[in-house]
């Protein structure tokens, strides 16, 4: 894979996927252009990009500005196109900035590779939440999709605009369905993200957090490292354009193993379990890991660090750094 | 089925199936309420409606107008949300307004429903298109969804906002997947509805139709009263809320035994078979025709009107009303 010398888009570039992408793709000798809107509630933060902030270009702008992402979109080689409203609750209590941000600003971005780079190649990420309560497990890719909440739909229609402008106009894209992601640069200030971003937060405060129900449920988890792996080879292999991938994990954790896990890798802490709370046991969809042997078979990826090795640098990482993610904010 | 008294309300009203649709719940003594856009690509025509344009309220608004819906929508017992912009062409040239309609409006639609009126019941227009090229024949409701346009992704969001809104808030909405519908009142001035539509205007004119490709291709075609009463019977049927419905017929129909019918039905005409155009040759689906089974089995539900039968109604239809459907428009 030689990324040297070649342009390269992120969107949602300063956050937790988009910074890990492209600190490796910087180190590779590519010229990286990231796109991040800076939005407070949702995961860009320019300390995830210091390492290498003097050799990108940051562009502070929305994807949902269809006049920046036109400019944006001309001269490059590849799009990783990560940007999105990631919140479920958030979609329902305000459906609008959700559709604007994960349906239409895809299409607008699409419609700028087709009308402005049509050689572009395109890598989306998409998310598990399209199956919905998984009706078999593991879960493939031939899984109906189902989402459960209007984040879900939306997400749905922004991953079949990448394969509508694959399967009628020919341009390369390919979808990623990304499960449980995790690791140094996640939002850990509140559990916007992901459950796991609070919990690593409260660990490192000292604090304990909390595990919703009784604990049973299984997830699949993929730490950051891997999930890259995966984005740079679908980028560079053009087997995979015009194809969707599950991402996911060799063996599915419970919810409370996981907690034990992450108790273990931070050598301290404690949780506390209760009951689902209302409003999130409406959208709760079960059991959820995902079979992966899809993109195993066809790119030979699978994941190669281990849930506790993840939990261990994840924990470290934010022990050195909490001061940058969430500072002297109360929860 | 009584609808003596109740509060309708009907988007698309002026359209085709809207309007057939309102002669039915007016005739039965309902208070119905039309929203139509009347914009004059889309299927609104005053003439539909003229028989009954004094025993009912006319809106004429936008369902991208969320202060009129929002308004429009408090006080009814039903709403019959049918209005949607169907040209597949379209959505691809511009895909912005069929984003708006098809998704957006349904949105805030359900957003006005949920806050203003939560006990209303909501029949929504889907449409085959979802399924995209069919895996297997009939095609069920188990199919996987696998739009082909940018069209069938939006209404597919916009049929998802409808289910998940009733899972997650109990709003009572139904889905039907729609098949080809005709009849009296279906836009015959071009093809931008249907092809059946462009045929009927091109018979009764005395001129030859076009049929695209080898004439094998399969469809399935419902008239308008049995899709009417399909909408009928879902609104008033309580096992009906929450689910996903085909509509179809008995016995798919070649499209030159299509075409052959209609010759019948005119007592005249001539068509051409000329190969597909190179852009909707990249939107087909091939052969295409639905299993109904399951509304036949919930809800007993059944067409009545054979195609011949259907095709000269309409023909007669159309002699009779030239003038109000194309006038002295040179096509």
């Amino acid at each position: 894979m030689c990324f040297k010398n070649r342009n390269i888009l992120i969107t949602g570039g300063a956050g937790f996927i988009g910074s890990n992408l492209a600190i490796q793709l910087v180190e590779a000798g590519a010229k990286v252009t990231l796109v991040d809107s800076m939005i407070p509630e949702y995961g860009g933060n320019l300390f995830n990009i210091e390492s290498i902030r003097d050799r990108l270009t940051l562009n502070i702008s929305d994807v949902r500005d269809e006049h920046a992402m036109k400019y944006l979109i001309q001269g490059q080689d590849f799009l990783f196109n990560l940007a999105g409203q990631t919140s479920h609750l958030d979609s329902m209590q305000n459906p609008y900035p959700d559709l604007e941000i994960n349906a239409r600003a895809q299409l607008s971005i699409l419609e700028a590779c087709r009308r402005h780079n049509p050689a572009i190649k395109v890598v989306f990420a998409s998310t598990r939440q399209l199956y919905g309560t998984p009706q078999y497990l593991p879960v493939d890719e031939q899984h109906p999709i189902h989402p459960v909440d209007v984040n879900g739909i939306n997400k749905m229609a922004g991953e079949w605009y990448h394969l509508v402008y694959h399967n009628v106009y020919g341009i390369r894209t390919v979808v990623l369905r990304l499960t449980n992601t995790f690791g140094p640069r996640m939002r850990v200030k509140d559990a916007r993200q992901t459950f796991l971003g609070i919990w690593v937060r409260r660990v490192v405060e000292g604090k304990p957090f909390q595990v919703f129900g009784d604990g049973l449920q299984l997830r699949d988890y993929n730490y950051i490292d891997d999930v890259v792996d995966a984005m740079l080879l679908c980028a560079t292999d053009s087997r995979a354009d015009g194809q969707i991938f599950n991402l996911g994990a060799e063996h599915p954790v419970s919810l409370k193993a996981t907690a034990d896990l992450l108790l273990q890798a931070a050598q301290a802490g404690r949780y506390e379990m209760i009951p689902f709370p209302a409003e999130r046991k409406a959208i709760d969809i079960g059991d959820y890991y995902a079979d992966f042997g899809k993109l195993r078979r066809l790119l030979g990826w699978h994941p190669q660090i281990e849930l506790l090795e993840g939990l261990t640098r994840t924990v470290r990482f934010y022990k050195e750094h909490q001061n940058c993610y969430w500072g002297d904010d109360e929860l």
